[in-house]
């Protein structure tokens, strides 16, 4: 039987875009089910010691990459 | 009756970082529930005309000028 567990590990901590309360939006490399770790752009919940995510998406190396040239090309950022 | 219809507008198409098949992933200025637009990753499917949001997150101003410097700081990308 296939395992359905879930595990993942942050691996790298790259950067906390906000912070609300016990909730935070940040980029980091997270590593799911033991693959090699991916950017990760997500919100997380961490209260009394118990780390919970929510909603994001990863992204592999050329999607960040994209991604950091259509924000360098934004004026209004 | 407060309206728990749920709609969006996709204000503007910034860029596609990544696509497969009938699903991409894009950075969008989208407006949900006539509100402002704000910048918005995620990952969309469209088939026979039809157009599905898939896992994503907004972002505001500030989370996408904090991510884009978090990615120019990277030496990886």
């Amino acid at each position: 039987m296939p395992s359905t567990a879930f595990n993942y590990e942050i691996v790298e901590k790259v950067a906390v875009l906000s912070q609300s309360g016990d909730t935070a939006k940040e980029l980091n490399r997270v590593s799911y089910n033991g693959s090699p770790a991916k950017y990760d752009l997500r919100s997380w919940r961490r209260t009394d010691g118990e780390e919970k995510l929510l909603k994001g998406l990863t992204l592999t190396d050329e999607e960040a990459r994209a991604l950091k040239e259509a924000l360098n090309s934004r004026g209004d950022l």
